[in-house]
Formats: structure tokens, C-alpha cells, sequence
């Protein structure tokens, strides 16, 4: 017995395709038989099946061909496209390479799995492309073993400053790549104490270990780089990006590093962003700052990773002409064309910083000559730690689904980071994610459902968030209709209901400062952090039109003058971009503060029946499931009735206008 | 040179008295020669003269007599009690004990310090006689070497949980001794982790040590206990005071800590409050836990010391019935005359916790039959972290001044911890103090005025805060008198500048949550510590009339209908008691709302003009102390800014309400 949960790996016993031949008979085609990674494909193949069926398959790899060089995302798509097709009363799984064959056999595991007919799956050949070259997981894990954001237990990368490498390691290669993640960051962004020698001889042999594990399931290991690293190891006085001394030092650097790693990938990078060291501390740009490291780190074939995270964390909130989600358009934008070819610049979602409703940050569909990268947070840093239910795909779907307008027909947020927008060299998707070394990986086993649904949202755009978390329920809970079907009710509205008791019509940050969990609502109003509502007595909201920040004219046509009015903007959003009455009509019909207190009531009780549907599920799921995720939603109501109750009794407090229902409020 | 200053026993060289012939010949009478406090005070009076005069003076010890054996307040009192009259052309210095003798050679060391003549001072005898037979310093420091709301550096008590005995320990007793310190508790009330066994084998051959060192400057040593001994290092698992078994527990483990800390006199505990053990958990009374402690010690001549800090916290926002104001009185009156007669209760000074402006807890007056001790606070936890310029005393002198009307003359707060009022036993005034192994103990230089006043004022009651300000200016900075008017401008109105520029009216509490430091007006008040505001759209306050919680009615008349009236409550106190609209007009003629924004403006305007007058003083002190207080004033003048804006903001925001002035609100 482990000590951590299987997940969607459990491979319980399963009744569908108890008798299908075709399942005793697999042909890899193109597969080398060689190649670590289809020697794991067969190896999950064979448990898989003996598990779920206890059928041993015979598996045969035929036409053995040379992987494409993967120097471009194309090249990585092609490479990663796999196609299944019933043939010679057997299973035939073809690819370009490994990863294909990989990514197919966990296709039929999870048709297995989830118990549809495999016969009529592949009836007629299934061909999957990956959507996004790069699929990739940023761990915000220090080498302490605590992790930022983590709510789920410590680090299962570190402990006391040593890398670990451990049969879990290997496990969590398996389940990542199962759901189709091709790419790790395995150490947390802000790069401090130890994390800055890993880089160094101290951490070389457990890094190339532990790249070998991820390289045997298809994924690709990164690093997050200390700018300063001339200064912080290198024992320099500069990390000026254009300074000959720190270019040498940087090339013998990483020499080193991808001699001594090879798997490497390359970096991710967070300069100048929340006391981070940058280029701009010497007057350079962002640009400078990458295609320094970018040009150095070409000839290993690897790529920089730099994120757009980019803002004046010292703001005067008096300050109403600053605006942060202007910050990493501002400061970014000027520069489209100027990043080298092997720069990737990673672009947070929305224009601040993981709410639980923002707008789109107007970079996606902004830079047009720029490799980009979303960046999304399964860590549910301001979406519940993990306590509360928030099953994010539905609101990831919105994002990808985003019409940009940037030109052409291709123009949604799904394009530009398939690359196919502009043509990019590289792009892809990354989240921050939510795992720790927690029994069930993830604090709350619901949450599960996010690491599971990005990966295979992340691989194939196509996929409803419906059929994302049926999968998930059915793989690693239970395939009983009626436990599913329950167990979806709770995850598919739960975004929703968490939007509607916490923070209303886009307006964000009335969490509590620090830990953002629990309500605050000016725990952020007078503080540095550029991140304020503006509430007075009589209205509520940021002005961010032609009349305000102008933030709302950096999108394309039609988006920017649908923002820029309050009569056009959606109701979701329409705090985000006006400061309006309480009175104001939305176009729901509601008045601005009728919504605040309906939406508050409704979270809550909504959030009460989530809980109360989780209740009859007792003795029909695992008992370990159902007592963590009891306990969780215990806590979660507790929070959830202090947003209700503090958000409704600070407007009513300071608008002085009654609920038109005449419920309590304090 | 000592890595820490010698503050007010500095003893630089003085003009007068240079020529006084007296200082030559010092007569101990009463003084037992052999008695270590009196060897102390000819050494310390040795050194002072040779410092300041170039005087060597001759000491006689004459007769001789024992001590009284100190059974009770009285009788300490009278021990401590001390004569100095010019006589047969030197100077003699009459006590009971070799403490009054200390006391008396500080006294003449002070007069010799602050330059007035001596000739002059002691012409006819002058006799002091301590205000309160107990006056204590309560340490909050932690054996990690933190200190719970500790603003100068880590302990000089302890250090990765050993304690420290070294040539500081006993330069820190001779400081505190020579403001009349005659008992200390070394560590937290919050007694956790390595604290726990400090009444053990580990830590008793230090204590020892360390309750020598201070017994030699006439200092009673306590330990704060851990009520729940019993389980903690006993292994039991019951603390009930009326338990057997936890009773024998206590009967052993006291023979053995007094046999091995002879110097020991007592102990602090803090039971039932903010999540420690007690005997409520047992059903038991707070008189239980004290008396079954109390009883034990006894034998050893020792004290119980039992704080009434007990409140629920972890109170419903929601909830306008219960007041934590009354949580003290509630919890603690109905056993007045329960308590046995080596138990005192340390009452808090006002009923909520050490903010700028309270009333006085109704316990002192309310008790009758009960030994009691004042507590206020030095550390300023809530009054500027040693950051902000505040001097205390001013307050400490209204508390000790307000007429209780608890019967008979001596009602003052004074008169009860004298223990005149009811001829209690034992009685007292304790500090939470503000020192910390920074270089000046203090942080800020100017809090040092408050460490040495609170000893001062404890010794003499009727000391002005004018003169012990300007005692500690001419014993620590300088005589010179432009400088030491100029520092007196600064400390004797800064403590209400810090209230005029924080929180107004008595209302409090709109502190950061946890760190208490900075603005936040709403930060506790959707919170679980019984602290509100409640402000709404249409005014502020608590309602503690008759109508309200009845907190006002506690006191004894006629204080109860005066705060029980809006017209008759005096305007600092007015949103304790009161909640009125922002219309309301105060005794000053001003409304509510026109009185938060102008002692706001104003406030900010006066810290900035304590800041230039300090400015002033460059050159003029020691640059040292002079760049030590300029850089705290910097930081004051931030916080004092945010405060002033962030109050003016937040209610022009709620209220609507324009400044009368038109000035900048945000």
C-alpha cells in the first residue's frame, strides 16, 4: 500500500470490455522498442489492463521510424499526435514517436477506464493532435519543502533543501503524463536560499535523475532561473543583461548545466516583478533580459520562459491614475517583435492575478510577433486553498474560447497558443499547480479534477468541461451513474457559486490580505498593491474606460468599446471596467447592490446544497474520499457565510439601502 | 564600551554639586553591612560619584537592624521605605532594609544626575515611602529568544530556549532597580513549548542564578506558569484544581522549585484566555485554579498572581449582546471574596486590551474583597511599536487618578493598588515591558522614557509625567536646557498626537489584524475578537448604555450614569459607550464626523512637527541617539499619514459626509 492515492490511476476492476479480444493484441506503429517511453507505454499498458480486465496483452511495435527534431512547436505536435484504430481484430496505435504511443495508450486506458466500448471508441480511427505544444505544470515548490500557494501538504520535490527522487516521483510522472502535461517547472518562481545553487554542482545528480524519470514519460524538465544569478552565486556585482562579464558567465553557466542535465528544457523566469531582481534595476528591457539568456541557451535547443508578471507592487493607493492591469501591456507590448525566437513570454489570464472572474489580459491578441504562453492557476491561491469546491475548466474554457479579434478567423486565445495564430516557433499553456505531498495529492480530492482536467483540456481544447469531469469522476472515484452524475452537479456549477458569495460583477481582491483566503473586503482597499474596488457611499468600481485608466481601449475592436461602455459590458465584468451606482440596472434587470446581496444569499445556499448533495453520497464512494471531502466542505461553508455576511453587511452598511427581500443582513 | 547603552545610568560628569563636601560621607543606617543589596548600593553609589563628581565617598553602615519579615504589602512597604537628610556634614541614608537603602542611594545618584543641588534637596529630610508594595515588569519574551509583541530586538533573558545569565542580566537589574523595580516575571504569560519545564531540573541551576542577581538589587524573581503543568511535563491527564491527584502533583512539584530557587516569590498565571488551559475546562471557578495554586505556595511565603484577561474570543460578529467589555467584570466579580489572601488579580487597565484611550476596567473599584494589581503596557503593542514617538505616563497617571467611588476617600485607582482602600494584603501595579537586546533595550530611544518612568511613577504615585520626562531627558540624554525642553515638547503631548491621529473617541481597535501595527479600520471588524466599531452609513459606536450591553452600569455611581448619558459621557470616551450619529455634536461644539476628520489632519500635522523638533536637535545629542529617533520619526510620519488618510477616506466614503475645511480626503 502507497502512501498517496492512484487518482485516475487507480485502475479498479471493470465490467465493459470484459470480453473484447481486441484489447489482447496492441501494434505500436512507429514505435521503437527501444525508447524508454514506449518501454513505459507497454509496461502502463500491460498493468492497466491486467488490473481493470486481467488481460495480458501481447504488444508488437512495427515500422520503427526516427522521431522528428523537435525544433519548433509544430514539430512537437506532430510528434505527439497519436491515432488508434481497430485493425487485424487487434489494437493499433500509431505516432511519430514515443510520446504519440504514449499519449494513445493512456487514450485506451481511459476509454477502459471509464467504461465506454473500446470496440466502438476506435470503430473508426481516432486521431488526436495535441492542441498546445507545450503543456506545461509550474511548481511554486521551495527547496525548504514548503510550498507557496501549496495547500496541499508540503513539497514532494524537497525536503530540507535536498531534491528528493523516490517511487512517488515516478508516479507523479505517470499521472501528469497520463492527462497529456508534456512539460515541468519543478521549482517555484521566486527563486531564493537554496533554489539559487541549483544551478550548481550541488543539485546536478539529482536534477539529471529526476529529468531522466520525466524524459521516460514524455515530459520535458525546466528550471525556474534566479535573474541575479551572476550575483547570487556567480559572485558578481552586475546581472546587467548586456554587461560582457555576465553574458561569459552565463554561457559557461549553462555549459555546465545542460551538460550535466540533459533532459533540460530550458528556464522559467520572473524578473522585475514583486521585488524580483530584472533587467530594468540596469536600464535594460525585458527583452534584453531574455534574449540574453535565450541566445546562450539556443545552441542546447532549450527555450526561456519569461513571464509578463510585470507590475508596481509599491502603488499609492490615493493613486487613482496607476492601473495595474495595465502593467503587463504597458510594459510589454512595446516590444512585440523585439524577443527571440526561442523566448516564450508566459501571460497570466486575466490583467491582475488569478481572480475568480477577470477580464482577458489584452496581451493574448496584443503581441502578434511574440512566442506566448497562457498561464493559468489550478492552485487555488484566490479560489478556496483547496477547501472550498471550485472546479476551474469551465472558467479555463472561457478563456481559450476568448475571441480576441487580434485578425483572421483564427483569432481565439485556443489559437494564438496553439501557435497556429501567428505562426509562432513555440507556445502553449501553464498552470500553477495544485499538488503537494497530501495523501490524495491534492488537499481536497475534488480538486483533483483541476490537475486532471488541465491536462486534458490542455491536449485537447476540444473537450467539454462535462466530459472533463465525468472522466475524472469515473476514473478515480466511482462509475456509478448516480455518483457521477452527483459528483458533476457539485463540480460544474461550483466556479459560479464560488464567484457569486465572494467577490461580485469582476471586481476581485476583497480577500484577506497575505493568505487570500476569506473575505476582507478592504483588505486590500488602502493598501500597495494596485488592487482596489473604490467603494463610497454611493457607488462601487474601477474606472477604467476612456474617462478613467483607459485600460479598457488596449483591446481590439469590437472588445474595447463593448468594455468601454456600462451599457454594453458584460454584467459579469461591468465593476472591473466602471465605477457605477448602486443604483445602476444591470442588464439583468438587477440593481448593483440587489445583485451584491442576491448573489450573496444564493452562494451561500448554493453552496449549502453542494454539501448536501456531497452528504448522499456517504457509503457509496470511498470512505477516505468522502470524509475529506466532507470535512472540506464543513470549512467551506464556514467561509462561505462570512463572505455572504460580510459582503452584504459592508454595502449595506455603507450605501444604506435595503434588501428588497428583507433578509438579515448585520 | 558595552554593546548596549547605560540609558539613565550613564553617568556622565555633572557640574553641580562639584564642590559638595557632603557627597564625601555616606551614613547607611539601618544597613546591615553584609547584606548583599546594601554592598550593591555602596558600589553603585562609588561608582556614580566617581563618574559624575571625581568623588570617592566614605560609607558607614550603622545601626544595624533585621528587616521586617515581609508577610504583607505593609510590611514591604515599610522595608522599602527610605530617609535621606544632610547630618553631621555628610549624608545619611535611613531604612528598614538594605532595599530602602538601594532606593535611597539611587535617590541621591538621581538628584546628583539631573544637577540639582544637594545641599538643597536633602536640607530637611526627605522621606519616600513606595505608592504600591508590588511593582513589576512583565517580561513576554519567549525561550526561542522571540518576544511576543517584543518592538527592540530579541530577549536577554534567553536564547534557542536556554536562559542567559551574563553581565547584562545584571546591568539590566541595577536599571531597573534604580526606578524602583522590585519584581520581574521573566517569561510569557503565554507559557509554551521549552517554557513549560522551566520549573524543572533543565532550567532550575539558571534560574537560581538569575533570581540571585536580581534579588541583590532588592527584585523579586516570578515565573509565568503553565496552568496545565499537570499534562504538559507531568504526564497527567487532568489540570482540575480539585483533582488528587493534580493537587499532589503540585505539592511535589513546589517543594522541589522553591527548594531549588530559593530567591523565588511567585507565580503569573494567564488561564482560561485566548486558548490557554484553565480550570473553566474542568467546570471549575477561576477562584479554584488560583486558591489550589495559592494554598500550595503559601508554605513558601509566595504568590499567586491570576490575570482576569478572560474573554470569549471567538465571538460572532453578528452577535450585539455579548460585549467582551463586560468579560472581565462577568467572569471575575462574582467571587470577590473567594480568593485567597495570597492571590492578586491583575487586572488590565482598561476592559478591552491596552488601546490608546479606554475607560478604567469596573473591576477596580468593583472588587472589594480581593487582593488586586493593575496592569498597563510599555510594550506598545497598540500604541506604535516603538516606532511611534509615545509617552505614556500621562495615561498611566489618569488611570491611577480616576475616582472609582468604590466608598470611603481613598477610591482613586491609587488608593486600591496600595492596597489602602481595603487594607488588601497584597497589592501592586505591573508593566508589560519594552525591552529587547537591542543596543538601547528600547527600539526607539524616547520609549525608554517610559520603561524608566513606569518604574518612577510606580515608586511615587504622585510624581508629575512633567518631572519624570525631564528626570530621564537630563539622566539619559542631556542637561542642557534647550535640549531638554525641546525633548520634553516632544514626549508629553505625543501620546495624545497618537490618538488623534489613530483611533478616535474610545472607539479603538482599528489596528492590522495580528501585527496591531498600522491602520486598518475595518481589519477586526468582521472579525472574532469582540472589538466592532459598527459603523454604518448613519453613525458609529458601541451602545453599552442600559439599552445596549450595560457595560456603563458596572460602575459605581455617579461614573455609571455618567457614561451611561451621551450629554454627560466625556468626548474621548463617547463611541465606548455610545453609538451616535455622525451629526451628533460633541462637548466641543463639533460633530462626530468633523471631529475624526480634524483630530486626523491635525494629528498627522503635530507628528510632523515632533519630527522637525527633534530635527532640531542634530549635533546637540548624541548622534547616535539622534539618527536612532530621526529614523523612527521617519517611519512615524508614514504610518501617522496612512492613518490620518485612511480614517478621513473611510468614513468620508461611508458617511458622505463633506469636511467642513474642504480639505484633501482620498
Amino acid at each position: 500500500m502507497k502512501d498517496y492515492a492512484q487518482l485516475w490511476l487507480d485502475y479498479k476492476e471493470k465490467r465493459e470490455n470484459k470480453d473484447c479480444e481486441e484489447l489482447k493484441r496492441f501494434t505500436f506503429s512507429g514505435a521503437d522498442k527501444e525508447d524508454v517511453i514506449v518501454k513505459n507505454a507497454s509496461a502502463e499498458l500491460t498493468r492497466g489492463l491486467a488490473a481493470m480486465l486481467s488481460i495480458e496483452p501481447v504488444i508488437v511495435c512495427a515500422d520503427t521510424a526516427v522521431p522528428l527534431e523537435e525544433t519548433d512547436g509544430e514539430a512537437i505536435r506532430d510528434n505527439e499526435e497519436y491515432r488508434i484504430c481497430i485493425k487485424d481484430g487487434g489494437i493499433d496505435i500509431a505516432a511519430k514517436s514515443g510520446k504519440g504511443i504514449l499519449y494513445g495508450v493512456f487514450d485506451v486506458l481511459r476509454t477502459v477506464a471509464v467504461e465506454k466500448s473500446v470496440k466502438a471508441e476506435y470503430a473508426e480511427e481516432k486521431r488526436v493532435r495535441p492542441s498546445e505544444p507545450l503543456r506545461m505544470l509550474n511548481h511554486w515548490d521551495n527547496m525548504d519543502g514548503s510550498i507557496e500557494r501549496g495547500y496541499s501538504g508540503e513539497s514532494f520535490f524537497y525536503e530540507d533543501n535536498e531534491i528528493i527522487v523516490d517511487e512517488r516521483t515516478k508516479d507523479y510522472a505517470r499521472l501528469i503524463a497520463s492527462t497529456g502535461i508534456n512539460a515541468v517547472v519543478i521549482n517555484n518562481v521566486n527563486v531564493k536560499q537554496a533554489a539559487s545553487y541549483m544551478i550548481t554542482d550541488r543539485y546536478f545528480a539529482k536534477l539529471a535523475e529526476l529529468g531522466e524519470i520525466f524524459a521516460g514519460y514524455g515530459i520535458g524538465l525546466f528550471l525556474s532561473l534566479n535573474y541575479a544569478s551572476t550575483i547570487e552565486i556567480g559572485g558578481m556585482d552586475s546581472a546587467d543583461p548586456l554587461d560582457e562579464g555576465v553574458i561569459a558567465w552565463w554561457k559557461d553557466k549553462m555549459a555546465e548545466v545542460f551538460k550535466k542535465i540533459p533532459t533540460l528544457k530550458g528556464f522559467l523566469v520572473k524578473a522585475d516583478s514583486e521585488g524580483r531582481p530584472g533587467p530594468f534595476t540596469y536600464g535594460r528591457t525585458q527583452a534584453d533580459g531574455a534574449n540574453m539568456l535565450a541566445d546562450i541557451a539556443k545552441q542546447y535547443g532549450a527555450i526561456i520562459i519569461w513571464r509578463c508578471f510585470v507590475y508596481n507592487c509599491r502603488q499609492d493607493w490615493r493613486d487613482r491614475k496607476t492601473d495595474r492591469a495595465r502593467a503587463g501591456y504597458d510594459n510589454f507590448m512595446p516590444m512585440d517583435g523585439d524577443y527571440h525566437d526561442n523566448v516564450i513570454l508566459q501571460i497570466k489570464n486575466g490583467p491582475m492575478d488569478f481572480q475568480i472572474r477577470e477580464p482577458i489580459s489584452p496581451l493574448l491578441g496584443g503581441l502578434k510577433k511574440t512566442n506566448q504562453m497562457l498561464e493559468v492557476q489550478i492552485a487555488q491561491e484566490y479560489t478556496g486553498h483547496q477547501i472550498d469546491v471550485c472546479y476551474l475548466i469551465p472558467m479555463f474554457k472561457e478563456i481559450l474560447g476568448f475571441k480576441t479579434y487580434c485578425g483572421g478567423s483564427k483569432d481565439s486565445v485556443a489559437d494564438i497558443i496553439s501557435g497556429e495564430t501567428f505562426g509562432s516557433r513555440y507556445s502553449g499553456i501553464a498552470a500553477v499547480t495544485n499538488t503537494g505531498n497530501d495523501f490524495n495529492w491534492t488537499g481536497n480530492y475534488l480538486a483533483g479534477a483541476n490537475l486532471y482536467g488541465f491536462g486534458r483540456l490542455a491536449f485537447e481544447n476540444g473537450l467539454s468541461a462535462e466530459q472533463i469531469a465525468e472522466e475524472f469522476v469515473r476514473m478515480s472515484i466511482s462509475g456509478d451513474k448516480e455518483v457521477v452524475d452527483t459528483i458533476m452537479e457539485i463540480l460544474l456549477p461550483s466556479r459560479e457559486i464560488y464567484e457569486r458569495y465572494t467577490s461580485p460583477l469582476g471586481i476581485g481582491w476583497m480577500v484577506t490580505p497575505a493568505t487570500h483566503y476569506g473575505c476582507s473586503v478592504d483588505g486590500y482597499e488602502y493598501d500597495r498593491w494596485g488592487t482596489y474596488h473604490r467603494a463610497d457611499h454611493l457607488g462601487i468600481g474601477v474606472d477604467r474606460t476612456d474617462k478613467g485608466t483607459g485600460y479598457a481601449l488596449l483591446y481590439n475592436e469590437p472588445n474595447a468599446s463593448m468594455y468601454n461602455s456600462p451599457e454594453d459590458c458584460p454584467d459579469e465584468l461591468v465593476l472591473f471596467f466602471h465605477h457605477l451606482p448602486y443604483t445602476h440596472k444591470l442588464h439583468s434587470g438587477k440593481t448593483v447592490i440587489q445583485h451584491i446581496y442576491d448573489t450573496h444569499f444564493e452562494g451561500y445556499e448554493e453552496a449549502k446544497a453542494l454539501a448536501a448533495k456531497w452528504d448522499t453520497l456517504k457509503g457509496r464512494v470511498d470512505e477516505e474520499i468522502f470524509e475529506n471531502v466532507k470535512e472540506r466542505f464543513g470549512l467551506q461553508l464556514v467561509n462561505a457565510r462570512e463572505w455572504c455576511d460580510q459582503v452584504n453587511s459592508y454595502f449595506y452598511r455603507k450605501s444604506g439601502i435595503e434588501d428588497e427581500k428583507g433578509r438579515q443582513i448585520w
